[in-house]
């Protein structure tokens, strides 16, 4: 059985890939990255939720990604309220390349044959580091650098399993994995409640709508 | 013109790379890593270089990657003598990944068209991740996530000046461009002296002796 490393942000998506992850892996190592993020409240749920899952080991890294600028995450003066076409004002440049990179420079190390990575098509439409092709020419690159495939030919692949879902099914999988939806958190904001205006939140809303369920994050009364 | 982007490490190559960009690009700006190195001497020769060269800016970014194990270069303890084919202990898992996975974050917030990394023949025989191969694959992958290439097909071209020098005739381009050699670092250990005995210094020595020149950098006597 594989051996696999989980890229865990401590949202939905990355909660239910990681559980998806755990069910194929004999061994399930996470890594999550404080990257500057105008909070840390979804690191704290990533770390809830390795612990959860009794991943072997769970490594927090800190990658000042803040101080090259380019994404309003970084603003903690300024809400990103709306993503209204092209590519959305949260964007971190090259955000999952450095984390791909990271990833693979980790698994090398403990011998992993699997990264995990939740990209999804919600994410396709505004960030081009979501896409397939892009997934599938990071790995190529990825593996002409790592030791396993430049001296025996073994590959790490790049498993996305939500490729393909939206939200609804996302939060689908995740109940029928058992994922404590409650301990996720997707909100950019970092408040007690999730705000429910954020893109986040209005996306994440919107998936439990149409499954007729209530999300078990709390929400700020309006 | 163009505006570039060089990752300038400290050591001779990055500093010769400094240079010919330079000339190359009306506006330069330069990043160096403090990725865990068991010493930060060719990172002070880094900062001294770029000042020298007056680039436009100049970042320094932490990146805790020996907290990822898999290289000798992390241990202050023990230093890394020999090199004896294969890929040598010092070998920093997906290092050159994740330099060119965030100096593209940078550039394209920057808006360069040119990143600059000094990879040459020397290090491919045993760094997988200095190879020709490797840097078109993740040239490949990393502007399909570059919000320039994806909105604009803009390319953001990397460049490896020395791709095919050896390292006397990298000391030797060095010379006719007047790179200050003497403030350059490339011994693994962060003595006062170079060590002399080190893979590092042994290149470079050698490479200077080819040439009939001294090294203007002290060495430890023996």
């Amino acid at each position: 059985m594989s051996k696999g490393l989980v890229l865990l942000s401590g949202g939905i998506d990355s909660a239910v890939t990681a559980y998806i992850a755990n069910r194929e892996c004999a061994q399930l190592y996470a890594m999550t990255f404080r990257y500057g993020q105008a909070h840390s409240k979804e690191v704290g749920c990533a770390l809830q939720l390795g612990f959860k899952l009794g991943v072997e080991r769970h490594k927090v890294l800190d990658i000042p990604l803040d101080g090259l600028g380019g994404s309003s995450l970084f603003r903690k003066d300024e809400i990103p309220i709306t993503a209204v076409g092209g590519i959305p004002s949260t964007w971190v440049p090259q955000r999952n390349s450095i984390f791909l990179a990271v990833a693979f420079g980790w698994a090398e190390t403990l011998g992993c044959d699997r990264v995990y990575i939740g990209t999804n098509v919600v994410d396709y439409s505004g960030y081009p580091d979501c896409r397939p092709g892009f997934i599938d020419a990071m790995s190529n690159a990825l593996n002409l650098a790592s030791k396993q495939y430049v001296e025996e030919g073994k590959e790490i692949r790049i498993e996305t399993p939500l490729s393909g879902l939206g939200k609804a099914e996302i939060i689908k999988k995740g109940l029928e994995l058992g994922v404590p939806l409650g301990d996720t958190w997707g909100c950019y904001k970092g408040g007690e409640k999730a705000c429910g205006l954020c893109p986040s939140c209005q996306i994440r809303l919107k998936g439990f709508k149409e499954l007729g369920i209530k999300d078990p994050v709390e929400y700020e009364e309006r």
